[in-house]
């Protein structure tokens, strides 16, 4: 049995099917017989054009345009491109070279035109060199397309790209090598529903393609000596699995509320307002954290207001008075945002980033707040602070938007008059003059993946202080515990936006805690709906008293799972 | 004016001196005489065999030993050294280029030898390489070794090796353009009673050498534009100041007690056995923390239990009785100790080290404890576990110590069989969960420098974010009032090992908690003994509740300043 990070909930049964991610190397050697590499070369022409062709019909089958992977075998034939290869060859290239160097000056020309269709020739040269250079190397790809029906799909990291292309249906399973729970691999196997354990050390090694696999989303756990008992045995497990979430589905359309009546507003985080219909598909009550970041990474200059305008404005219609809470910018050292300036740092977790760099840089700070005040016109907008450390920051956030609502009213440009401003509750500072940042915030939001992170002294992407990394400790507990009730004694609305809102062993003791709002992932709401459901406040402050009076994380954490 | 970080208090007004630290660096190009290029050569080798007499001569009257220097010029006047670069430098060689070539080998051969003092010629040589080079190059060193008097060094940083150099009795004054409150420049200007700014941004460039400044150690101000009126200000400062300073040598050999007759415990910290001396020399009476870091740097290999020992050992033995708190090997992925298989990692701050790493390496760890523990026999020492963040850790620590114990009376090993073990407490974590840690350590020393950075998420070390880095800020100091507070309910014993403990802001809120003892700088600690005469617990009780009221840092920070 193989253990790794629970991430994804739900069981996996299938064949194991490995993704090496094999790099491109060859040995720039000239062949001693250059009519043999040619013969080398036709035939790996030959193998391109056949796969190419396949995947073309199947394109079409699946009604997408086959015709894109057509143009790639038409462009190859040109007699222009294979000749000029060939002449290589003739001369001593070996025909990895022969690709590389007739491609490379295809690829300069085309990037080198104004028009933006001869452009996306570019993209489609560099894509027929991988696909030979491989062919040549003898370098298989897995075609993520077409998986065999029940696949524990095993690789290093699942990349964007790769969900993209993956044969979702298909895929019973996952297995990686890195991610945290809150990597990109998580939230992706989370959304998509498939059950998956990340940060298997050396999964790659140990697992053998075409095996019996059975994952383990909830414990972390991933069998690779799979007998019959062990099958029946999760057989019945993910019966069970499949209940729940037949049950969940119940939930849609319903009212949060717990068991003994009382109302919680239950929203949903994302990262871009392209994630608008996965929060109404998940059926959120709001958005409780809109992460502003995609805005401006990925470019090379800071979007303008309009820019952000129209995209928070996406959201605000979207989600028809819904409440959405926009987080401002939080981007620090990490990031790599060049027009930024941000400087290389030793420890970026405990540098000059969100709110920080944002009050330091007054005029993007503003025309990011000009953009959420103007969108709140078109919705039920609050704006959120990240990282707030001191009582000064979010106060200097409210004077400045306030000196913006003065501008926006002297243009008559319309606004929510009443938006609310709230604070992010991340670090230990905040926590601990929780009191004091209530009287100057709206509301709270308790980010737990950052304040796990600084209450523990250990950085979540460190896979070596991973066992320290637990909302479950009773150090952050006691810290959640003490927000809520400073928000609650202030009679503000404190809500939770990190990964832990959605975790069923945690959420009786926000319940007993009085947490109002808890934002999670679009495809978990239905499943914290459930659970609220079964709740009532008496049985959650007997849980949490008990919880609370216990010395460790792992107590804590095997008496809160018995329950759930 | 210029503003930096007050690092070493006191006032300094002299005349200007630039280091600056100038690189080597030339152009390898082939001379087109080289007749021109031999002269221009012999003439470097009369310069440097001038100045080394000079200089050797100089430290003959200090009492030094010239003859270190002597031997330079013997060395470089071997026939074969000299003739060697000249045949160089007629085969097209630049001067610079001859000498470098010439010295490489020599450095080399030495450096390959199993004989240390044949390897430390090597050094000389070294030594011999820089000067000459830099006499080619015109790139004039300021000797440190002889400055004229009242002399206000402006250096980019302070290094150990400009210290031993320095004119100690000439220098009123020092500006840096690196380093913190806690960096070496800081440390070595307290301990050396200079005045000290540090962090002056562009000192270099914005102060001229030969030009009056004067240097506010305490404010953290350096000014360049001196008329009478200021010069006859400061004059007056320097006075007080100097009042003070003679005030507190009053202090020495007296009990450490507040006004109201409670006695403290008033320790010194080290970094090394090294510094037994200005630990005596300084009126301490205790070492409240040894880092034994020191003893695994700078080295290839793991220190073994024996040199350990001995060195725990001379501090024991040296304290005579006084109690010596060794903190165990705090180190982590910011330290380049390459034998110790340290990754490098993204947020070393919040990464795998101190305890974190000693649990994961039983052995080491242990070869430490028993180190610690068979020199306890020769003294009154305590263990402090750093970065305690769980529970377990300190249990851990308790078991192995338990465990070595037995071992050591198999042996009939003496080792002093009440122990303290202890938690460094600098950790939000442990902050939060004091209570339960007060279980299970005999004392707690509060680390306020980690534990400042990890509540306001402040890398101290980085400068933008410098400004939230304050042991004075509302939340910091509600945590150390928590820890105290925890440690005086169960009757353990509290101190603070930190910077803030030599805080005249922070001391009256310090005894208002209830801290037992504070652990300070060795050339701090007839000033904290002064400061404590002079506080009573009642008013003590006063200042902290009216500073806690308070919501900002500023404030805060406002008020205790006023008072002091």
């Amino acid at each position: 049995m193989l253990k790794g990070i629970g991430a994804s909930e739900g069981i996996g049964i299938g064949k194991a099917l490995k993704l090496l991610n094999k790099p491109i190397v060859y040995e720039d050697i000239s062949p001693s017989d250059p009519t043999e590499e040619k013969k080398r070369f036709e035939s790996a022409v030959k193998v391109f054009c056949d796969r190419n062709e396949e995947r073309a019909k199947r394109m079409d089958q699946l009604g997408s345009d086959g015709e894109i992977l057509r143009g790639h075998t038409a462009m190859l034939s040109d007699p222009y491109m294979l000749s000029q290869m060939n002449e290589l060859i003739d001369n001593g290239a070996c025909a990895e070279k022969a690709v590389e160097t007739v491609c490379d000056t295809f690829i300069s020309i085309f990037s080198a035109t104004d028009d933006e269709l001869t452009k996306q020739r570019a993209v489609d040269v560099r894509d027929i060199k991988k696909q030979l250079q491989k062919i040549l190397l003898g370098i298989e790809d897995v075609d993520l397309s077409r998986l065999p029906p029940d696949t524990i799909l095993v690789v290093e990291e699942l990349t964007p790209s790769m969900t993209a292309e993956m044969d979702k249906k298909n895929v019973a399973g996952i297995v990686t090598e890195k991610g945290g729970k809150t990597s990109h691999s998580a939230i992706i196997s989370r959304s998509l529903k498939i059950p998956a354990v990340l940060s298997v050390e050396n999964a790659l090694a140990l697992i053998q393609s075409g095996k019996d696999v059975i994952v383990d989303g909830g414990s972390g756990e991933v069998y690779t000596d799979v007998d019959d008992a062990l099958r029946e045995q999760f057989l019945a497990a993910r019966k069970r699995f499949a209940k729940k979430a037949e049950e969940e589905k119940k939930f849609r359309g319903k009212q949060t509320v717990t068991k003994d009546g009382v109302v919680k507003k239950l929203y949903a985080n994302i990262g871009s307002h392209k994630e608008l219909e996965a929060v109404l598909d998940g059926d959120a009550e709001g958005v409780g954290l809109f992460r502003t970041e995609f805005l401006f990474m990925d470019r090379n200059s800071m979007p303008t207001e309009e820019e952000q305008f129209e995209a928070y404005k996406a959201v605000a219609v979207g989600m028809r008075g819904k409440e959405v809470i926009i987080r401002t910018l939080d981007v620090g050292g990490d990031k790599n945002i060049p027009y930024m300036n941000l400087k290389k740092e030793e420890n970026p977790f405990m540098g000059f980033r969100a709110i920080r760099y944002c009050l330091s840089n007054r005029e993007m700070y503003k025309s990011q707040l000009r953009a959420i005040l103007r969108a709140s016109a078109y919705g039920n907008v609050s704006v959120m602070v990240p990282l707030v450390t001191r009582v000064e920051e979010i106060r200097e956030v409210r004077e400045i938007a306030e000196e913006l609502k003065n501008e926006l009213n002297v243009k008559n440009i319309p606004y929510k008059k009443d938006i609310k401003i709230g604070a992010m509750i991340e670090t230990p500072a905040a926590c601990l003059i929780a009191d004091l940042l209530a009287k100057y915030s709206d509301f709270f939001s308790i980010g737990t993946n950052d304040l796990t992170g600084y209450i523990m002294a250990a950085d979540r992407g460190n896979a070596d202080v991973g066992y320290l990394y637990s909302a479950l400790d009773p150090a952050v507990l006691r810290a959640i515990k003490h927000i809520v009730s400073s928000a609650v004694k202030r009679g503000i609305s404190c809500g939770m936006c990190g990964e832990a809102a959605a975790d069923p062993r945690l959420i009786p003791l926000l319940v007993s805690f009085g947490l109002e709002e808890f934002s999670v992932n679009p495809s978990s709401v239905l499943s914290v709906r459930r659970i609220l459901s079964k709740l009532d406040r008496k049985t959650c402050d007997e849980i949490s008293e008990k919880a609370l009076s216990m010395e460790n994380e792992k107590e804590v954490s095997a008496y809160l799972s018995s329950l759930s």
